[in-house]
């Protein structure tokens, strides 16, 4: 519960008479105990000296309590007013707290009315969503440790995908085959839809597997990860399904050289910034600038939509133990999609990456 | 586009100068554009006498002017500051907008003080939370269509699952049978994760599969639900894997008489109290009130969380085309869960369900 009482720390030192933590995925970085609410409140308060509490669903309560969590849980029914009920239980340790810190990026505008009618005077002064994302930034060795392991998981997934690639299915029966194999091996939930895309349809690099066969002689965009013991990964792959055209094999060319020129320059004291046109400037040279649409890298950790963000106006210093995809694409309308991809973490001298499939290209045979 | 001039409509009556609409989820009942940004900004905006236009990530423009929707689409990279753009689009339309109505149940405080930032005068009078809620609660013939076609997919995935006990699997194994075969017919999304829970774990109601064998003799609970053109099942069977003891029997009978006396008496002009109660009392006669801890139901549609909350309190008069789950459950911790589940639509003397499996106690053999 050292996270605890960093916040604790910090609410000391802001003057903050409380912190209300309304993000699930918050809760279960502070906490050990993973479960999104969906309409319904789950939230965690936590003061400067007094114990915190979880404020949960009533059919919440017995599991939070067989979890790790310690402090007290109060439980509500769906029929109950949750912030009445909260405000009772905020009494028994702190009266009236004007100064609170909520979660901006995350709270409602809905909720924070609801806490204003509880408390008319309260000012949310404090915003927790940028202290929460520091504390993320730097991963810890065991975070990095359970990255990996997701990482690896991300590397058997290609493994199935590629073989998949030769029986002649469509992109959704390529990506049933790969979480289906990831189930059986107990994963059970992926970082997010997984990404199977032939020919053209890469070329919309948020599109949604097909119904269509996957084309001979047209490259295949994979894109992919896993949760695992509570860490993603996140990881893309582009492979020839038969052999191409100059044209696609030109492209995946240009993308690696960027892929790698910003995975080698990588390292502490670099700006974030400076990674993006790294990579950036190689696709831009070559003429592809216009097809890489999106910035170079997300951070990853819990999610894959973490800090720092690697992109174009970041000054961020890259430090060791940031974690971050390198993925720039180039996406041809109409003509053919690349995308390579992995996530680093970065060193004392360098990034180490969590995936290892090779990334040069491969072609796979038509069978 | 109906969807679009009915909140025109509303923003007039109402001398709002324009709504920003912030979920993802609304986005696409309204446009049929349908995509998760995640941290980044999709955003629509209305005005009561001039065109919409959404405001999406570069790399969605394409997919959105590809959709249905023919109104403008602007895009921004991911290093510029979107509520700047977005102002100067705005202003193409509106000078210095006042009176402005947003989702208070999505939108952030810190989205809230974005806008802010560019229009310090601006006043979040109007909430679109409710009005969009209402407009959702009576659903079409052509959404109830959808939503039968959803139902009869969570059939399916019931005698796929119900197949798969026999196999001396585990909890997870059998969610992988289930989504497999799912995926396989190009059903690529459930609606929720998929709930398998033998014996006394299903004493948990949001717990998840776990490694564990379905044991035999035991109950097995099954909740799950699919989403298919835009719409979602949800539905919930629990089945006897072998011969199971008395007191397991007792608890499935009181379970089910308390979901049928509800299905039964629901028709229009009752109101969603009533039938939460009716369920309750039976099970609470019966001696297991304190084991049945959530509502009775919640609304369906788009998604398995929407109005009406069937709940103590809820004084909601049903009406021909709301739809929502029947879903009483007993859980006794370390020995049992029950969970009968339909979501039905409303007709003009009753209800009839999206799902069809039986819900007499069925054995399945051990083999």
């Amino acid at each position: 519960m050292s996270q605890i009482t960093s916040i604790q720390n910090w609410l000391g030192n802001h003057e903050y008479d409380m912190a209300y933590i309304s993000d699930w995925k918050t809760i279960a970085y502070l906490t050990g105990f993973s479960s999104n609410p969906m309409e319904r409140v789950l939230a965690l308060f936590i003061f400067p000296n007094q114990d915190p509490f979880i404020f949960a669903p009533a059919l919440e309560v017995e599991a939070i309590k067989k979890s790790a969590w310690d402090f007290p849980v109060y439980g509500y029914l769906d029929h109950e007013n949750p912030f009445a009920l909260i405000k009772s239980h905020i009494e028994e340790r702190v009266h009236n707290p004007q100064r609170w810190a909520v979660e901006k990026g995350n709270l409602t505008v809905e909720r924070y009315e609801a806490v204003k009618a509880q408390y008319p005077d309260a000012q949310f002064v404090g915003d927790l969503t940028p202290f929460i994302q520091q504390q993320q930034l730097i991963k810890t060795p065991d975070e990095i440790a359970k990255l990996i392991t997701a990482g690896e998981w991300a590397d058997y997934a290609f493994t199935v995908g590629f073989d998949a690639l030769a029986k002649g299915l469509t992109e959704q029966e390529v990506v049933a085959e790969i979480e289906y194999a990831l189930m059986k091996k107990g994963i059970m939930h992926m970082s997010f839809d997984t990404i199977v895309q032939s020919g053209a349809n890469a070329a919309d690099p948020h599109g949604a597997p097909k119904k269509d066969l996957i084309k001979p002689n047209e490259l295949c965009l994979f894109d992919l990860g896993v949760v695992c013991n509570g860490y993603v990964s996140d990881a893309s792959r582009t492979v020839a399904f038969g052999e191409v055209d100059e044209k696609s094999k030109e492209i995946y060319k240009v993308c690696l050289e960027a892929q790698l020129a910003a995975q080698d320059a990588a390292r502490p004291g670099v700006l974030a910034e400076e990674l993006d046109k790294i990579a950036r400037d190689i696709i831009t040279k070559a003429g592809y600038g216009e097809y890489f649409n999106h910035r170079l890298g997300h951070g990853i950790g819990q999610t894959a939509h973490e800090y720092p963000s690697i992109m174009g106006g970041n000054k961020l210093e890259l430090q060791p133990g940031m974690c971050f995809s390198i993925e720039p694409g180039i996406y041809i309308p109409g003509v053919a999609g690349v995308r390579i991809e992995d996530c680093v973490y970065v060193t004392e001298d360098g990034v180490k990456p969590f995936t290892t499939t090779s990334k040069e290209l491969r072609t796979l045979p038509i069978k």
